[in-house]
């Protein structure tokens, strides 16, 4: 089969390889439908992922259908259509028992990491009975690619650790991919502001479309008087940080009101210096979160009844073999006014 | 009558002022009848707290007896005997509605620091149906001295925030009064360890006594190492920090296994690096909390109830004109085995 | 003055009678701007609250202008626009500060049942700071008559209680008014379903336009088993109770998935068959509430960011002298297709 | 190997039967240790539990030793000591992810009910990875046959599910094996007050010995109104029902404190009536709980560190092949001062 190999810090090469097979009796072989690229992906080719060696098949999302099964699966059978999820789940480790799949003793993010993932024509998926999830006939399944990483990603990581509640001043620093995520899920739960901070103007204007209240171009503005402005001096509920660098952990940080939540969700490459002289007395929560994709079901239930919309993250499409294209527009996703690539096997 | 009066940093004197006078009609007048040496004043006596200005009386704990009550007052009558609380709550703020005194509006800390405190032979109390509580005849007035501040800092920014639960592992950095008490109160929900960390062997003596299951001299051993040691190379469940420095607050950050609290008690004066880069994927709680005096109720259930033992607390008796000697002894507590004092009028 | 007084079951007469005065310190004296009447009305007017007795005024419900306030009142002013709580509140008492102002010492349901209520030209209001809130200009002050009590009731007993989150299978039985205030703040939180079960076609019309997915006639149809096939055999995830007799509660407790939740808010005048026999495997929560109007702030802010669209369940409009008349109309709301009346005054 | 055979009301034997076999990937036989009876036993030997057939082996706690796995067991390997839990979870079902195992789609209470149990020298445990917890070398195996099901579910059904906080006053009605293993577990959360209300004199005795800080005997006494006598008339914070009849729920009903908690464990064999007319303005919780035993890893942490003595609930020792004599002692258990039994092989 064909895949996209990894080989060193900007070296990838689409090649054919040996298709997968069953090693555990826990293990499915899937062949992919529908896979996408994440901002993660861009991060190991740079060679920023140590766990990442050459050789390793790539990308950790997609729908499939079951091609073989192990045989101690029992949830699904060949030909069933399925979503993955970029966290693989043993469900027997004292960390899944709790619904932290992101620290599984088994398993965790492993998929196009640690083994080989999903940007390829089949991909072996440990632990599938609950590592994936099933897709009933007449799907949007180009919808459903969307629940395998970035859309529990954002809800669970930003709006669920954040605790949205109706009527919070919210703001999301970040208006990526993950950020939109959040921002549209963050609407769940009815908050009466939705800021979106961000310092290119195209995806504040995609913010506006996805329901932003207000949008904030910290590269204009002075963001944190801003939002202070916006909450008549009060400060912000939860913020929610979807950059990973210190300079948007620094506006998360000195935009909330006594009580507040900030949730992160970037992946951060560097210390950051939290003022605890300041933050001491402020009853604030910060909280940290590798996604566990534990509302995967609760999400697909919102897709399948129209509450959510994973549709508008989707923004160009690709043929499967023409992924070291679709990933030369994703690395400039800014110029190329990209979210999300869909590539169709 | 009599009083400890601030002037600038180290300049304080025990003087005759004037007797406090009802000023508004939700107010009270104390006779103090014991009081007590927080960790605070002494910050105040270094001249680090500027809203502390000349000529203010200190002090925001104790226990006294209603003398007067201004005309909105409802719940305590002359001759009522009450625990004062160090935080002042108008009950009616959006903040106090929340349960968050700590941020009232027309209060907060505001006793000993922008109005005249409990370190004096009488007090005024605003808001007093809301910030003091009735004291039963018969009780002991001196234990109960403790639930002004200490008791419900150690439990609410320590245990609560902390989250601890039944066959939690729980380590304490800082084994002085406020450790003490987080110590004590986290054993209301019986964590299978108890991990107390300090530089003093003393006070690691003492907290063996207070229920400790172990403890560690951050001077003789790596305490981190050590925690990773004593929880099979884990991590803790919960880590309260109750000193208010880097270096603890350190220790704490370098302790937590995924999914894992860390609740700030301690005071900070500076910034501190919080390394974002290996925490973003551990799924942590950080929470920061200044006293709300909430669960003053449910702790002096408990104090009554013999489930706390409060007195533990208290090394040091003094009258309350001998509140300069009292401050020195207290200001030299590690080498006086000093952790609270009583002043008695 | 005018005023609406209960004399006795079925006798009511609008009358003159003295204009309240502020009796306590914390008393406000209110101006009525509009009200309107509730079904506890009705149920007074049968005679059946025993606590109502002759010469009462009758009325809960309201928005007003501060008219003199008592001399500890501190967050008005004379001029200024309020909402009237339902629900008085001292602030002060144990139960309030656990924010349970429905079991308030000193407050509780007492408008127009133990003390004279709001239907009539002026109001007094006890504990003012705690039991009104206020209005900024340019607000549309009739939807806000809905945050007396009918909105905060359908949402804290209902949509609280029933802890409906993202994703949810949620049934409302009863679609008067107070299941319509369950039905819209419901969708604060985006269940997948909500079904509605009512005996009234025109109701259930209503519900639909409502924002429910699904209706059932009770009349015309099974409830249980056709709740039962719209979820594919699983159940409900809460039931919300909003009638308060044995047949709607007993539809409710029938139709619960394991886990799920039943939330009462009817007001029941007789015991209900519990079928514990059934019930005890099935992890259940059941949950009672008097409405405690503590997220009257937060629908508040939900109204101004058009959130929450409370004129919806506004039907008919009188004068306040024409009171007579509106409780005609709304004691026959099924015929008049009435949800709730406004009276101006 | 021999077993305790179910034939029909009132006919059971020891007999010899065929060992059982591996027949899914996911189970472990194992030879039995030891095990013990439930009161649930003794309903299934009246014939009231249809789901239990002639020539099943009843039985559903113990410990044992793996003596063979299926080739997807993980977790185990021959040899290893392990505690057997009541509730079998596939741990890849909707509800095993949530966390009720007790409505898993595959297992649940089906040990000694549906299949197989653990009363017999060796048992088929199906999904084993999530069904049985390992035991260290070294522990005290007898105390742990009390986690398979009875400190679970007096914890689970009855403390947990009952929200037992800090100063609370509890009451729990029943002080059989399971009301007894509510009242040890209750102690985590250090509430004030724990009254126990049986009609056996020996049996509330012992609740004294095991932490009741008050006993009601409520055939000698009215314990409705010597409950609200001990709380100063304001009622109970968390009342627990660990009986399963209607005179006892009525008990728990009438207790209730405003916002007060209760908390079924008992199986009822029939409706209890619920006063709504009294409780809809109550703001109380009730729930109901097959227990889950997702505690089990707490507890079993709680049992080494100490914190828990569940040696207290055992009275009498046999063989395992005096089985029939056991049940003879354990069905008179009032008349023997009998609590828990155990039977070792």
């Amino acid at each position: 089969m064909k895949a996209l190999i990894y080989h060193s810090a900007n070296q990838k090469s689409w090649e054919e390889v040996a298709k997968p097979v069953i090693k555990e009796a826990t293990d499915a072989i899937l062949r992919i439908s529908k896979t996408t690229i994440c901002g993660t992906d861009l991060h190991i080719m740079k060679g920023d992922v140590a766990t990442v060696t050459d050789g390793r098949i790539l990308g950790h999302e997609g729908v499939g259908i079951i091609e073989e099964i192990g045989n101690a699966v029992s949830n699904f059978k060949k030909g069933d259509h399925v979503i993955i999820s970029c966290i693989t789940s043993c469900g027997k480790c004292a960390n899944c028992k709790k619904g932290m799949y992101s620290h599984c003793d088994n398993g965790g993010w492993i998929l196009g990491n640690t083994i080989d993932g999903t940007q390829a024509e089949y991909v072996r998926i440990p632990y599938a009975d609950n590592s994936v999830y099933p897709i009933p006939a007449g799907s949007d399944e180009e919808a459903l690619v969307m629940l395998s990483d970035i859309l529990p990603t954002g809800f669970e990581c930003g709006v669920l650790n954040g605790q949205v509640k109706p009527g919070d001043d919210v703001a999301i620093v970040g208006a990526g991919p993950v950020g939109l995520a959040a921002l549209l899920t963050a609407q769940f739960y009815t908050p009466a502001t939705l800021i979106v901070v961000d310092t290119d103007a195209n995806r504040l204007e995609v913010a506006k479309t996805f329901g932003a209240t207000h949008v904030i171009n910290s590269l204009e503005e002075d963001a944190v008087k801003k939002v202070f402005e916006l909450t008549g001096q009060r400060g912000i509920d939860v913020a929610i940080e979807a950059v990973g660098i210190p300079a948007t952990f620094d506006i998360c940080a000195s935009i909330l009101a006594p009580g507040a939540h900030l949730a992160n969700i970037g992946v951060h490459g560097k210390a950051v210096e939290l003022h605890m002289e300041a933050l001491w007395a402020q009853n604030i929560t910060l909280t940290t979160r590798l996604v566990d994709t534990v509302t995967t079901p609760m999400l697909f239930k919102n897709v399948q009844s129209k509450k959510l919309n994973a549709t508008k993250l989707i923004t160009h499409h690709f043929k499967l073999n023409q992924i070291l294209e679709a990933y030369e527009i994703f690395g400039n996703a800014a110029k190329e006014h990209a979210l999300k690539v869909i590539l169709e096997n």
